[in-house]
């Protein structure tokens, strides 16, 4: 069985929100691609990307991107400083901001899809990612989906379904998924609990409290 | 100093041509990023890439990207077949392309730059590449470079200045600059001399021959 639909997974809420999504509207021929690229978080991101792989029977890549946390500025990296607590969209939070992210795993799945046969990629950015990163918003992620398409022989498209959602939108929308919400890590400090105080835990409680789903994570006391 | 331009050096002639174009522009505040992904002459690329950052006293940063060769379908890379010879414009060298490679290198440079403080990308994409790379032609540069101005948070610019030019005319621009094409590597193959027969080294020939400018590359008999 070929494979068709490429998608981005972090871990999180929004991007396990969109393998359910992509396995709904593409059935098996997905795969998941996640990035190790040296955050803080970035192995209890894998644990809960692989959890929701293994649960779909869907293939996981793991790819190593060594150099962001040797050469880029974030306080998200573990070469960083520490991880700011507070709002989200505060601008204390532009600290945690990894340069391009997006751009970066967009245009390495495009080359995978390419080598694959895949002809989409997803992508889980949202509307409330917008206020500190600027290639979460539509303005980057249209001129990126047709430089992906123009940029590759068998005109590879991207998909971003939540870009006009917020959080707790995402949450509304799956409400009858019967995602495990408690297999999702958003903490951007990764210790062994959700600390509850850093922007990432702020915007997770929220979005429950907002779409009025219970949060089955443990933060910190 | 800061650095203020990033440019991405292979080592061939086009991009060592960018190099010295971009110095002559901005002056000292230049960076040179070199990427090792796995293609049969990324060593011999990098010695020449090597050469000219010393040369002309900038700094070059060699980043690697593993993942190419181990998922990446592509005849230039180790994990390839043999790399096809005749015309670089002929459909059978569609085989060496390494899909989206610009675009992969174009995002990260764009990462790196807003982590140094540099606000410009320097790439050698040229019109001669059009016939089979889909990520060297114009319509994918003009959004891409629109996706990373939007995607940055310091507006980075991308320029990429011999976009219109063909191999021959990128030369005949810089006949006068002083570069020592001698140190410079095109050859697919990446053995020890250029094979004389590959798409690469049958485009660098013929640049030569119609720049009338002396070909100091030592073939293969």
């Amino acid at each position: 069985m070929g494979v068709n639909w490429v998608v981005l997974m972090s871990g999180g809420m929004d991007s396990t929100a969109a393998l359910y999504w992509a396995i709904a509207q593409e059935g098996p021929g997905v795969v998941g691609l996640f990035f190790h690229y040296g955050s803080k978080h970035n192995d209890m991101e894998y644990l809960s990307a692989e959890y929701h792989s293994k649960k779909t029977g869907i293939a996981l890549e793991k790819i190593s991107l060594g150099f962001i946390n040797r050469l880029y500025r974030s306080d998200l990296l573990i070469s960083g400083g520490n991880v700011p607590e507070g709002h989200y969209a505060s601008p204390s939070m532009r600290s945690t901001v990894v340069p391009f992210r997006n751009g970066i795993m967009l245009s390495i799945a495009a080359g995978y899809a390419e080598s694959v046969g895949a002809d989409t990629i997803v992508i889980a950015n949202h509307y409330g990612d917008h206020a500190i990163y600027p290639d979460c918003r539509k303005d980057f992620i249209t001129p990126m989906s047709l430089a992906v398409t123009k940029g590759t022989a068998m005109r590879v498209h991207v998909l971003s379904p939540f870009v006009d959602d917020t959080k707790d939108g995402i949450l509304d929308r799956t409400r009858h998924s019967g995602i495990d919400w408690g297999h999702t890590w958003s903490c951007y400090k990764g210790l062994a609990k959700h600390c509850g105080k850093c922007g990432a835990c702020v915007e997770r409680r929220e979005a429950f409290e907002k779409a009025g789903i219970m949060d089955p994570t443990e933060y910190e006391k």
